[in-house]
């Protein structure tokens, strides 16, 4: 079956990123051009060889073309996903895919009167961490897992374009927080119960630059989704618990580790520990015998990569990884956080 | 001035520990006998020789018992401490003082009735820990403290005596957590604005074993207060945010550190890092040249060690430095993350 030809509509960090890599180096899809509306990204594109388009309505009416990357400001990516669908073309379209429920569900729609693809681009679906996570979480290694802390921690704000604009879909819950949340519903095939939210403004923007979720599953799950841009030091990016032991995974190098309760007849009392101004039993490390330690385990994604998958939906009509259904339960998970950070209120599904 | 002769009413852990380490060692202060409801307990303290009372009655007609300490189970504080009062005897009270804010509305009322002093021991005040962060904050070495984390974890459950029974007042909240939250209130000088709760009841007992709230301060704080009892990794036991950097300490051993943004005329921005499936600048570590590593100050508490305090606030009228007003707001507190907890909404004040 032949190629499916991209254009990248959006030539900066990301669109940049598909066209050199993720659809270049995939054997399915290849960058037919590229095209950006800053005159200085179309030139760097022709520096760099790519057929360079100088309007959207040139991309689109281009018969090659058979799907569009979209990589451009957030605001604009219902305008730019509608337009080339009705051109009869696929979309992929990076995330936060839309700025709203009803943006997504019009887009939807579009393309379900078109009869073309719409996915959006959720890559941290194949993320090695996450996929541990899952791991643990569908072969309860450590115990039923109860207890998901899934933390982002930088210490350089927000980067100064667009993404520090709340017009244009700033703000770290949609940056950052959508992949997070992805993660979450994607591992978790549960309904929400409720929904907690604080979001800071520590960087003086209009969006914000970090926020905690604190969301309670109908399966009794509870994840604390965490982005934050101004901290010096990070906690872990995963910290999950289980009834028989507990997992960490300290950052992208994928250092870290399970404890785990050792099933045993004898209980081993801890020894009381001297904490501060007093003594504690409870807070004393559990005794040797009691805990065993192991590596995390290594974990392929059983899914095939993005593109691979795109191809395959486009020409066999094979089913999404990454389903609409999925995308729209995020973005109103989206909506319920602003919600609640907004009111200070718990938001109940 | 002579000393203050304590009788101590309960002889279990704390009790003993009072005994035989916080009153005896202190110069204005002295065991002048113990009392416990339990026989076994009575025959351990003749065994080392303290005076051993029989009853409470014993206890309280002793004229030569100035103060009564009490460290039996939180559910009869009240009938000790007023009887106590009643009896003329200046009353030291175990954390949780007291079950409810009502009940210690009421004990206070006989406190002030019959001019004998009611004070609660909150020892944690003068943990090395905790002297670090509000060191921290007071003097804003990493900028203004607008976020703050403070979590004990332990892996070995609820100790099994009445601890983990709902109706002696165990439970997480009313044992580790009275502390955090009143060296979070003693720290912060504002009024709360909204609290959320959530606690967890992994163990299977009819208390919590564990709990978090996420405070908001009229002055912007946030804090997150969390104690849990089936972590078998630990989350750091403080973890705060300033407006110029970060500050971590670990454990009961005060290993942390402080990592502050650097002033300088030149940005040195982040070179982007992998991360999992994508590149990110914002979640890159910062350049060695925009950060400063620092120790953790070594800190002393600039107000007296409890029991002399105790001494001058009995001898001298001098000003507790645990205060009766204190300890109703982290009862009052403590209500309202009951009360967030089990409505799973949030509480404003």
């Amino acid at each position: 079956m032949s190629k499916i030809k991209f254009a990248v509509v959006g030539f900066g960090g990301m669109g940049g990123h598909h066209a050199r890599h993720l659809i270049r180096e995939n054997n399915h899809v290849e960058v037919h051009g590229i095209y950006d509306i800053k005159e200085e990204r179309r030139e760097a594109g022709q520096e760099e060889d790519f057929k360079v388009y100088q309007t959207l309505e040139e991309v689109l009416s281009d018969k090659e073309v058979e799907a569009v990357l979209i990589a451009t400001p957030n605001d604009s990516h219902k305008e730019i996903a509608i337009e080339s669908l009705k051109a009869g073309k696929h979309v992929v379209c990076e995330k936060p895919v839309m700025m709203s429920v009803s943006d997504f569900d019009d887009v939807v729609k579009v393309s379900e009167e078109t009869g073309k693809v719409f996915m959006t681009h959720q890559n941290r679906r194949w993320d090695s961490d996450f996929l541990i996570i899952r791991d643990l979480y569908n072969k309860e290694t450590i115990g039923e897992l109860f207890q998901i802390e899934s933390r982002v921690h930088g210490a350089n704000g927000i980067p100064g374009d667009w993404r520090h604009l709340k017009a244009h879909g700033g703000g770290m819950l949609l940056d950052w927080g959508v992949h997070l949340l992805d993660q979450l519903l994607f591992m978790i095939k549960s309904p929400i119960k409720t929904v907690y939210s604080d979001m800071s403004f520590v960087l003086g923007d209009d969006c914000d630059d970090g926020f905690m979720s604190y969301i309670i599953f109908e399966n009794g799950v509870r994840a604390h989704i965490e982005v934050e841009t101004s901290n010096f030091i990070k906690l872990p990016r995963w910290y999950v618990k289980g009834y028989k032991g507990t997992g960490v995974i300290h950052d992208w190098d994928l250092s870290g580790e399970l404890v785990l309760q050792r099933e045993t007849d004898v209980k081993h009392e801890p020894t009381p520990i001297q904490a501060g101004q007093g003594l504690t039993k409870t807070m004393a490390p559990p005794s040797e015998e009691m805990t065993e330690r192991r590596s995390l385990p290594v974990v392929e994604a059983e899914y095939e990569s993005y593109y691979d998958n795109f191809f395959n939906v486009v020409r066999q009509d094979a089913e999404p990884v990454v389903k609409n259904s999925e995308v729209r339960e995020v973005l109103v998970l989206i909506e319920r956080i602003f919600e609640s950070a907004e009111t200070g209120k718990t938001i109940t599904y």
